[in-house]
């Protein structure tokens, strides 16, 4: 549908409430009082009225709280930026709070000329990086292997958040030790409970990888690895390790527990796949879902997020009959690279049941998958890695299910 | 300095401490104890090791604590986001903090075929727009005018930020109420106690302006406009209405207190100049600053933020010796129109009195002038659209020093 055509055509769409010319809007409560002064909050706070825009978590998807999952609210969200306090943790010792930036230290050691020891103060010295990336946990929407289907954009996507990443490259700090031209991978160590280890080869950390100390202009939150972190940009979220205080060259992989017993695919066949740590590309509906009911029959803009971790997402497409046909989407710029895109579709639902979908084709020329397309490469025992199209149901009373087709 | 000479030589201008090879980083307290549940924080706070980045505000500069401004630290920012808790503040009535978006309403009457009161759900029926802009009080950067020197960039240029702003365009707005074509202006009113009202011409409105309720993915702050705002990209921040509950068309400026009495910038003649909305070019180096001294002599990178009300910023020029040489920084991609673009400029500090600035050329080719110049033509009554180059003094003993030369 033309956005002319719903612009113009009965004025019944929107703002049915139609005034007398002249006659006056009542005046706000909040015009006969002075407000707050400016200084009531030195760091501000969202509005009273917006408390139920919170992470939110699942508390029997991990064994203790201290290992456990918070997930971004994506259904309250517009454009692809996330608030700091709104993205959503994956710990794997608890939340580390209490780190001194004046007293931690970096050690870059293993197949390099000069290991050496850095404080911030010593990193901050190096040029810096500014880069806008999204971060994603590998078991986002992992529940649906095998079909559970929580009714809830939060819960079936929210482990996924966005921010503007500063740092120095890893490339930089690299040429600064000396990396032997045997080194081939890379061993990133976190200063939390877990020791939370991953294997990086050195090709990647050679290409685009931060070493980052600043969230959306700010430091690091603590609960995002306050006050040093690995980003790798469209890499699993574990890979981009919190609290990063070791960084080991070596020419084999460690095998650590989350490189074997966690983050790998158990096949059907009973093989592993391992170290499949790029993000393919993805995308999910954030209005309607299961949080947000179209507001009425009639223009309904469906709005989304598309993502992938091999380059710039290239076109997005949306289905409203269940994937039989299929038209592309508004990107809005900027599109950039392993970053959030937002993309929008004009609609106009009829008030009848539909099927909504959006699937993501990146750079590479990629297209997002069905689950069932997943399923008969993988099969059904994975938890990480799913990237499938995802399936919204409206339902004549406007109420949304989140369910599996084709 | 080429980058590859700071790195590669003599090691010792960052991380002196050498390491043996082999040994051990001490373990990390950190690791001994599991840190706090995911759950600690529904919406996440900065870590308590930087309760010192905060707005701040000058009491003498207003009359009362109702009519003031709280400035964004940004000596403290990487990037170009502002987090929403540090955004700066400039109102006019106090802060409203109770607008219950069930109940607000935005009122668009006037020179219209159908005048139209629409609630917040309306709103978000029509199709929608995010866009990464800055919004900087014309007051930044006033109390230089006359020779005012804070030794503060957060005071001397905090009040500005750089958002995601997501809405719908006025312009669709307007088709839907149909602005008639005798109409050439705009008032647009808040919902404070000071019923903050201006005047906007119709072919700006008409072009890129936005009626917001989204500020970093987030809805608004209250102290930001929540729920519903004007965002006016590239002009000033008080004819970015918040609370925003009234547009009206006509044919002529209202002459509101606030394009009157005040946001006027006062001539050597008497005479004023008035609707002067547009910021020009305008740029300052964030590090060093008087806040952030130089770490130490030896490379430094001065970096700092540069924007233009007239579209994207083309270059920024660095002078290390008080503006006799100019060389081009280097501006972080992606560089976006009317929005804050980070630059960044490898140098040696070689441990003497230094003045460094910085100068932003727009793509209109307009160059950010020097306090001289501009007082040349505007004398030094204004307080208003200060937006001369800034120079820093570094001294010896590293102080950073806010002076002004020639």
């Amino acid at each position: 549908m033309e956005r002319s055509q719903f612009l113009l055509s009965g004025g019944t769409l929107v703002a049915q409430a139609l005034t007398p010319q002249g006659a006056p809007l009542d005046r706000a409560p909040s015009m006969d009082k002075l407000g707050e002064p400016v200084d009531w909050h030195p760091y501000g706070v969202p509005s009273t009225y917006e408390k139920s825009v919170i992470r939110r978590y699942v508390p029997f998807l991990t064994a203790t709280p201290h290992s456990t999952v918070s997930f971004t609210p994506l259904q309250d969200l517009d454009g692809i930026i996330t608030p700091n306090g709104l993205c959503f943790v994956r710990d794997h010792g608890g939340t580390v709070t209490d780190i001194d930036p004046a007293t931690h230290k970096l050690l870059i050691e293993g197949l390099v000329d000069r290991p050496l020891v850095f404080s911030m103060d010593d990193l901050k010295r190096f040029p810096t990086e500014s880069r806008i990336h999204f971060m994603e946990c590998p078991a986002n929407g992992g529940m649906e292997w095998r079909g559970s289907q929580f009714q809830s954009l939060q819960i079936t996507h929210g482990m996924i958040h966005c921010c503007e990443w500063t740092g120095v490259k890893l490339s930089t700090l690299m040429e600064r030790v000396g990396v032997k031209p045997k080194a081939t991978w890379l061993l990133a160590e976190g200063a939390d409970a877990a020791a939370m280890t991953r294997s990086i080869p050195v090709s990647k950390a050679a290409d685009d990888v931060l070493v980052a100390w600043s969230q959306n202009g700010e430091r690091l939150r603590p609960e995002n690895g306050y006050p040093l972190r690995l980003i790798v940009p469209g890499w699993q979220g574990n890979v981009n390790v919190k609290w990063l205080r070791r960084l080991k060259f070596g020419n084999e992989p460690w095998m650590t527990k989350e490189e074997t017993s966690k983050y790998t695919d158990l096949l059907a066949d009973g093989k592993a796949r391992q170290f499949a740590w790029i993000l393919e590309a993805k995308s999910v509906i954030t209005n309607p879902c299961p949080e947000n009911r179209p507001l009425g029959r009639g223009f309904t803009e469906i709005t989304g997020l598309a993502w992938s971790g091999r380059g710039k997402v290239k076109r997005v497409d949306v289905s409203t009959d269940g994937g039989r046909n299929w038209a592309p989407a508004r990107l809005q710029e900027p599109v950039m690279t392993k970053c959030l895109t937002r993309f929008r579709f004009p609609w106009n639902w009829n008030g009848e049941t539909t099927y909504i979908q959006s699937r993501c084709i990146d750079e590479t020329g990629y297209v997002q998958p069905t689950i069932t397309e997943l399923r008969k490469v993988r099969g059904t025992n994975p938890i990480y890695n799913n990237n499938a199209i995802q399936t919204w149901r409206i339902n004549p009373n406007r109420s949304v299910d989140n369910v599996q087709i084709r």
